[in-house]
């Protein structure tokens, strides 16, 4: 009998750079799931996005979109609340980045390190630690994972910006500093990270760090 | 001295596939672009989307978007009103697809063959066809070169539907039936269309169809 494939869930948080997932990360994860012959599974939190910034111009838009509605565009409207996840469910997760990582997910990027989780995404990433199941996350989503895995010494990437890096180290993060395509691997709390767009990258080198990413995700899981 | 790299413009239709550009297919042709060492130009006409769906509900929803603003999503702020779009600044054009291509730079999903195109749409065709340089379109999206080019016999394929393919042999074009990935090309008018989600398609299907119709057309600029 065949193996089941294996079954990853994405996480996204908007659909664009500036307020929701970044689509070139979070389709490229997809993509790398899809090549590998695994199975994705997209989720999102059912809340408000944090804003809604108007990607021609930079600024923010007077306006209110959610943040699963419109991961749903990215998700082909396959995606489910993620307030109904389940660990044993899935054998991985991921988190692809681009603001709303930082916005909607958690408010790293107007908190810094006082951020705080959206609690959906908390209860997801530590039913998974639980499980000891493996956990990915792009670009600035390991500050997700500095926040609820710092105080067991998480190590991860986010490339090589130092003010960002110290606050994920201030948090109890151990920080390495990658390039291109390049991934952090925490064998003992099985996290996978890949700096992407937090460096000045072409979409083919964003292709490399997300199948690199997946590839491991998928060693840890089987 | 290097060549230079070709310039392939990229015209997006909005962020979404029920009522914009096909994200997937999108990501997937910048990436094939990039893959292939070439430079992405994306434009984007500078008008309302006919109007919004709700990817999650699948409901139209009482809100109005811009075409380009939300082009911009998938091209991360680096896109160009297509009104100023000029023919000698690039060596070949793609449209993705997605309902984007077939609400908002024609209206073929509303009507048909009887349809229009946006005029900034047409001007871009027919400069490229005077000019001699490759054009390519995925999924719907060769329904606006049926429209244009259909007077001139052209060939393409949008897979194997066949009420859509009588629609737009209707209009003069000669259509192939095709499957997953495959390619048909119009090597007299320059021409390479693929079927991708017109078919029930992985994203490793999409992506396989993107990167053939992006070096078909690099081989006919050269």
């Amino acid at each position: 009998m065949a193996d089941k494939p294996l079954r990853i869930a994405v996480v996204l948080s908007g659909c664009g750079v500036y307020d929701g997932a970044e689509i070139h990360e979070a389709v490229c994860t997809l993509l790398a799931i899809s090549r590998a012959g695994a199975e994705a599974a997209c989720f999102a939190p059912n809340v408000p996005q944090a804003h809604v910034v108007n990607h021609l111009t930079g600024e923010e838009a007077a306006e209110t979109r959610n943040v699963l509605a419109e991961s749903a565009r990215i998700a082909r409207g396959k995606v489910a609340d993620l307030a109904g996840f389940d660990a044993a469910a899935v054998d991985a997760l991921i988190f692809p980045g681009g603001f709303g990582a930082a916005k909607n997910l958690c408010d790293f990027a107007f908190k810094g390190p006082d951020c705080t989780v959206n609690p959906d995404v908390e209860k997801a990433v530590r039913a998974m630690r639980d499980a000891g199941k493996p956990i990915g996350a792009l670009c600035i989503a390991p500050a997700i994972l500095a926040t609820l895995l710092g105080a067991e010494g998480v190590e991860l990437t986010i490339g090589s910006d130092a003010g960002t890096a110290a606050a994920l180290e201030s948090l109890g993060a151990k920080h390495r500093v990658t390039g291109h395509g390049a991934i952090v691997i925490d064998q003992r709390l099985k996290v996978v990270t890949s700096p992407c767009y937090m460096l000045d990258a072409s979409l083919a080198q964003i292709a490399e760090g997300a199948e690199n990413t997946v590839r491991a995700l998928i060693e840890l899981a089987r």
